[in-house]
């Protein structure tokens, strides 16, 4: 009889719900507790996981809520560790799908390694020549949401004016080198110069301004749109969707991907320039990535040759070790993050 | 040589820009103005007209002022009388395509007598067993949005919960009763006893409330639309059209026709329920009737087998004389009229 390790499991613990800005200290890495390494071998379909790479994304702020009108979310359980898409080696498995050794991506907690008793949620990763820590980006629900966004919700035409908000972010960043490499004109704000020298010098954005240093938004978008936006892909929502209204070109689209900049405020900033939807005709239009999942396959198609090539970057912001993760998931909130945040618990 | 009569020609007269609420008296009826009723034979391409029918049309609020930011209209000019849509005998010709007795619809002066110089944008009214005052209405730009607005913006489908605002008014009635007849259910506010008890009674809507008597909006929406709203005929715009996005079922759509509870407002009133755009996935879209005339014949096709059989009912309220006509037109403003409001100048 081996004997079997029973090992530490640091995790990433929700204190309590919270409701206006989260602080890191809403969040506790809990290093008492322990697993075992092993499945109980009568039980079928389970996986034990080591966990690698974590994702964080904005839409997890909502799930740190106790509730939240009109939510497709289920909230986090105060006590127990938060969770959210990450990759991870399977140490063990009892399901037919998955081996020891396996690399997957998916739902997973925030620990250093999870039984899953759910594994129909996960994917196995199959192509490995990519980094591993895309899975949680480019190649996971970030880089489904810049595809069927801008692809499938926005109807592009070589030509088209883009503006892209929150746009070295981990979508934005994408929505910006598919309408280049579609042929749009393509302007991105972001919040620093850091960020708004990445947009020009490295995703190849015609232009792009720091919404910090910009007195009048509206002179600002019509000196880099004088004839118009025909795309506005948003991931801020409040202020800067409510200038950019005024700025649409007829029939232009807006394809609604976030509001980061609305949710942590208790009372959402009322949007004033509807009346641009019907003087300039826009389309507006709300998307959630889960609705698109079955074009992963073409997505896929589409995005490693442009990876493989070099036609497509992605930067990642990489904090190292479970520790940090609390910090790299506030962090978002203030755009403290410049590209992609991600955690890494582990490389292998 | 025949005497030529030089007749009295009243007419509405802009006598300035107008902010904020706009007043019976901004507007004034001039009647020492005339007119010759001959043509100069020598000039090809004008008409002469006798103006029968006006049409009072809330989009007129936003020539009255001297610029709107994006607007597609153009301002009215201080001084000179007011346009809009309506019927008109012609009563002499030097066009090819016009011959005295024609029945025309189109912009026209707010006059008793007008001479066309511009008539391109005329149409020869064809159906004259229809009561010509619905060509100002149901046959003209009203029918035609409440035709483009649900069939091509909103895209229904059998079975559809349908939510109308403004429900009585010139569109409203036509969306409500087309949305019937293509097998929805069909819910309207509209702001008084009398304009409820229409659409329940004689539009066959199959629920209606008075929002004036509302104290919970989202309540009543929600006892309406337990599963929530699939399309939303949006003619008033502000706290209803939020209250509204918070009961959208996923995958709804918004056609945003009008926002007529902000048109007298110099700041419009803030939407704070947009993030139900993405939680509910929903399309919202402005739409103009210009860019749907096109279908003029097909909508015909439909509408005037309808109208004969009496699948479809048009409910107008009409105002007698040029010098009740500014009443009729501010009145829109406070919902005074009751059904699609219209100015009888002349019955033939």
């Amino acid at each position: 009889m081996t004997e079997v390790a029973v090992v530490r499991n640091k995790q990433v613990i929700l204190k309590d719900h919270v409701d206006g800005y989260p602080k890191e200290s809403d969040l506790v890495v809990n290093s008492d507790a322990t697993i075992r390494l092993e499945l109980p071998k009568n039980e079928a379909g389970l996986i034990l996981t080591k966990n690698l790479y974590l994702s964080c994304d904005p839409y997890m702020r909502s799930r740190m809520r106790s509730k939240m009108e009109g939510s497709y979310t289920s909230s986090f359980i105060p006590g127990a560790p938060i969770s959210g898409y990450g990759v991870a080696k399977v140490l063990d498995s009892t399901h037919p799908d998955f081996k020891k050794g396996d690399l997957i991506s998916g739902l997973i907690n925030w620990e250093e390694y999870s039984m899953i008793t759910n594994p129909q949620l996960l994917i196995k990763i199959q192509h490995t020549d990519i980094p591993l820590s895309y899975y949680t980006g480019i190649l996971g629900m970030a880089g489904m949401t810049a595809y069927a966004g801008f692809y499938e919700v926005c109807s592009p035409k070589k030509g088209d004016t883009v503006f892209v908000s929150a746009a070295s972010g981990a979508v934005g960043q994408l929505v910006g080198q598919f309408a280049k490499l579609y042929g749009c004109y393509v302007v991105g704000s972001a919040g620093s110069k850091d960020k708004v020298d990445l947009l020009t010098n490295k995703f190849g954005f015609d232009a792009a301004f720091n919404y910090k240093d910009v007195q009048d938004l509206n002179a600002t978008l019509k000196s880099y749109f004088p004839d118009g936006i025909d795309i506005y892909f948003d991931n801020v929502g409040g202020k800067m969707l409510d200038e950019v209204l005024r700025n649409m070109r007829i029939h232009g689209c807006i394809a609604v991907c976030g509001m980061i900049s609305q949710y942590n405020l208790e009372q959402h900033q009322g949007i004033e320039n509807l009346i641009f939807i019907i003087l300039k005709r826009v389309r507006m239009e709300g998307f959630l990535v889960l609705d698109y999942y079955h074009l992963y396959p073409k997505f896929l198609d589409t995005i490693l040759p442009l990876i493989r090539e070099g036609k497509i970057t992605y930067v990642e912001d990489t904090v190292e070790g479970l520790e940090n993760a609390p910090a790299a998931l506030i962090g978002l909130f203030s755009g403290k993050n410049v590209g992609k945040q991600v955690v890494a618990i582990a490389h292998e």
